[in-house]
């Protein structure tokens, strides 16, 4: 569903780009929902479908061997998109980024995509993929209760070494040339997962560029207002997941 | 250095592909130079230079901040081509695909490059950053020997639940008509790390068109000429390691 729609010109089913994630947490549905509020584009979105649920279990279901222009995806997020089905985050968000606008033109910087590309990757597996990993140091189809006490030496490793790497390299990145003020757009959950290490490295004055660009993507005004929209959902018990024992003390 | 330079016509400088990776293990190195070897493009590596280490350890230096082209890199592999650099495996692979005639011509399928990206992103997942969790379930920085029970655990659910899992999808792909008979590319170290799991998993015949499809890409000749030279570097403590511990008994 697109709440927009109404306020936009009607775009043709055959360029309607649809949005299929499961419903109720973010998650990494969420990365591609951002570019498209940037950008303004028309969307569908399953998770606020009625039978959203539905579509997402049969698109990844094991029968599902895909057609003659798709392979099957493993998991979603997936964009539908015509008659192609996109998956894989930083593959959709490659997809997108010309077609949105959202990346350098290639007449200009013929390798701009592949360096947002580049860092789209890396703040997906350091921002994204490990805070989960934290909460599913062994076993992804397991209960976080039955691997607590891995989780707990996970976390401290992610608070101490693995999370402020990251912010240290996206603060080099934010001081060289090539990031020209910043225009790139990642955000995160990490500040739900882990509130009190966060608000330390925050305070630590070290990390000043990126929480800076952090404050400066939230106020622009597509995401502002997506942000305070009902298609934003809230985070709970999906990648980013606030446990206080797995925070600093 | 390529010891095939002297076979061909001389690369032009400017055109030259240039990996810089860690020598000593194939790494995720090797994903890049199974791409240039298959494609049979000259390049030089960092893994059999002389000075090759300082090469990687200074592109990744924190004193790095790139230079007005391009961001500094997080970590190896990079790759140099001409003024631009390069960094994270499935965007380096991304990048040469469509120069190395690597993925559908986009003239023909608008979308191949696409569909190749999610299958890289997915065995990249699957088959080898997650063999490495294994080894280094709780902390990147630390030796395994402090990790191994959590290891253990890890590999127990590795062999059991995600191998068979990323296997079975891989079948369901090359089962589907869009993988055309099964053109791509993906060669994994998987066998050598778990080599009493890998033979019980082909055995089972489950996944008979996955283990043809791996037979067939070793089988190509400029694979099957790279893998017996000695451009090609042993499996050792890299991120595929066989630790009898971690391997069905």
């Amino acid at each position: 569903m697109s709440t927009r729609a109404s306020k936009r010109q009607k775009t043709e089913e055959k360029d309607a780009y649809h949005l299929i994630y499961w419903p109720g947490v973010p998650g990494r549905g969420e990365h591609i929902r951002l570019a498209l509020e940037e950008a303004g584009a028309e969307y569908t979105d399953t998770a606020h479908q009625e039978d959203g649920m539905k579509t997402v279990t049969s698109l990844i279901s094991d029968q599902n061997t895909g057609d003659s222009h798709n392979p099957p995806p493993l998991a979603p997020p997936a964009l539908k998109h015509g008659e192609y089905i996109i998956s894989q985050t930083p593959n959709i968000l490659m997809y997108l980024g010309p077609q949105l606008g959202l990346v350098p033109d290639v007449s200009e910087d013929p390798v701009g995509i592949y360096h947002v590309n580049s860092l789209t990757l890396t703040a997906l597996d350091g921002l994204s993929n490990e805070p989960h990993d934290v909460h599913h140091p062994i076993a992804v189809g397991e209960y976080y209760e039955n691997q607590k006490d891995e989780a707990k030496k996970k976390a401290k490793d992610y608070r101490e070494s693995r999370l402020p790497k990251f912010l240290a390299y996206f603060e080099r990145v934010l001081s060289g040339d090539a990031s020209k003020g910043g225009e790139y757009l990642y955000v995160n959950g990490v500040s739900f997962a882990f509130p009190k290490c966060v608000e330390k490295l925050k305070g630590s004055g070290k990390y000043d560029k990126v929480f800076k660009h952090y404050e400066m993507v939230k106020g622009r005004e597509n995401i502002k207002s997506y942000l305070e929209s009902d298609r934003r959902q809230e985070y709970s018990m999906g990648i980013y997941r606030h446990y206080p024992e797995l925070d600093d003390e």
